[in-house]
């Protein structure tokens, strides 16, 4: 069985995101979507509603786990079996970060294996960070996320 | 009649800035300068302090109007009937995050195209950061500003 | 009033051409589509062609003239009396080779300033040397190209 | 089963892509190295013996089928069943064409994903071009290509 | 006599770090490791053990100063006489960063010049901050970095 | 003594080139200036042109010797004693391609380095395939190449 690992900080997750997630499941038998609480800057949203936001996403598709974790990746690998870590590419300026991260990785876990995949086309310019910027000046997210996190952001920014 | 935005912090305004204006204004009729309040990190100099040296470089110049702003350049578009935003290109990296932001504000704003231009060559390297780095160890900045900039620079970084 | 030019090769004009096209009629007067006949390789439809295909897409539009030219493009942007270049920008080797083009074009003329534009997201990926390649193993073209132009791919390469 | 395809013109098959090639057969069950027949350039070369030296250097992977291909990799992809395309990913130029190609077949064949990877980090400055060029010299490929390879390029290129 | 600066944050240094400075020796008389005071977050080490770790691995090799400094690199340039900046490129961010770095140093002094190196291959990946962030988690970093700066890390990191 | 290369085909040298040898003179003793006989394509001027226009160039300088060389640089390397390649780097995609060279030159002879410099940063988009095109069509090449060149690319392509 070819267990996969995606991993992020998911503040939060997108449809960006969750079209990868999707697309993972055409070669992998199981995806551990792996949550950092380990984020440098505070995030704008708790591990646990960055969790509950991608499992209402997720939750028809039993081959999917999600989870927090804190700490190396490689490490996660190890622990749920991973051999495969799953990256999403938009632009070039991900693509060297990504590369010497998987890099890296390989160096600290052989057994451990990069692949990248690009994400649906009209979905290449939603970011996370992005979303937050426009939720704060109360924006339209509701074609960038689902309507769980679209809601939460509603909340969260509402100058009432 | 065209009317075009160009948005930023301009903590300070350079003579890359000002080269960008003076070439926006071959292809639009009226320039909105728009100074963004919510920058993230602590701005060197007040948003009243941005906008007067960006107006001393061009007092000379009806067809602009320099104000500050606050929210989402695409509503501030809206609100001005502007239907262009200007931006400068130097390097791959601006090129990137360019892209993103100008793709977010088609998603946001149809009627809002982004048009990018180089600046003049010998100006390439110059950015506001870089600015504040020099003046912070007392280097030379008299050509990379104006002198309101660079009389205020030198205020704010004397160690007498 | 405010010419423009956009020139290349429009080996077939594609649906990203007539989209960058469209856009650059947004902020000026008048756009001179400049089909190149001084290509380096072997053309795959004569200047004659490629000249009907975009008054095909563009004849509605009184705005728009197409010709071809041979020489520099400085020098044509001199005798049409055009002031901005139009260029479209999709990734990160076209702005490299569109900057070094900008920058000589500067510098021959300083009068001519060149502006780029982002096609729309879903055309981002069409070529003419992609279109030419599909259309050679006889893939479909039809939401790539305009009619006329599919139906002249078509015929070239039909195997009957 | 999960099906995958490599494709290139393999003029001659490198280290590169046969570290490449074993790392895919971490997760497709079945891998076609697919040696494209209709190169531009004059391969140097046979497709004949393009196909022999790939097998050579596989001939223990029972799960790895080695076959020429002259058309779109989409139209092969339908044919063998395929729902996986396997690149190789070195440089930034890498990303940008291939991106540009992925989105085009996925746009011909929304039923074929393309999946990136990284060769092993010695073997990113290898490319079959710059093994010929070095041969064409007579400089040593005895560790850039696997022995079979490296003799038929001492043969064609010594000037004895 | 030829002098040369090297200068950087070190928190820590790296087998990349030191194999560049050998590197370097091969075309300066001397080099002065020169280790910035004024990062802009705060370091891991202090800067007097930043210097300590890298005499550490240089005090076979009498050509090599390390010092510490505060200021514009042009002006430590002109007190230690230095006429070159020794700069290594791994991936296309350095490569704008230190482009725009270089340019704007060439502009404030242009008796120095940058000289640009490429790392031992195996090393590309290695940089301050993931050496960083892997000590964090307790992964292995005793083939990232020196034997001293390995141990000062785990003490730095351990958690009982 | 160090002993450094610069290689390339300069057809014809520019002012770009020529910046770059003096440069390099700031950290080699003596420069072998090697103009190679193998391009691809068929050169606009002979090798003895190529080698008479850089001559011209750098006669006052006797710390230079113009060459032509024909097979691997490294080889020249070797003969001539060099251990520094010197080259300019202008553009990311300059970048890229230099450094697959260079990690393709340090895999074939160790002892040669490869080290990078910029033009004078007004100098950046000159390049011998731009001065081909400009003096096709009969632009001014005179504030691009020396005066021998100048004079020689009007005598090619006067259409008198």
């Amino acid at each position: 069985m070819r267990i996969g690992i995606y991993a992020g900080s998911f503040d939060p997750v997108t449809y960006g995101h969750e079209d990868l997630i999707e697309r993972s499941l055409s070669f992998v038998d199981r995806l551990v979507v792996a949550v950092a609480t380990n984020v440098a800057k505070q995030p704008l949203f708790s591990v646990e509603d960055r969790i509950r936001f991608i499992r209402s996403a997720v939750d028809h598709e039993p081959r999917v786990e999600v989870r927090q974790f804190d700490g190396l990746l490689v490490d996660l690998a190890r622990e749920v079996g991973a051999t495969l870590s799953v990256r999403g590419l938009r632009a070039v300026a991900d693509f060297e970060y990504e590369f010497q991260m998987a890099l890296m990785n390989r160096h600290l876990n052989a057994d451990m294996e990069t692949v990248f995949m690009m994400p649906r086309l009209d979905l290449t310019y939603v970011s996370s960070s992005l979303v937050r910027e426009i939720a704060r000046f109360e924006g339209n997210t509701g074609d960038l996320v689902n309507p769980l996190v679209h809601q939460a952001l509603r909340e969260r920014f509402s100058r009432a």
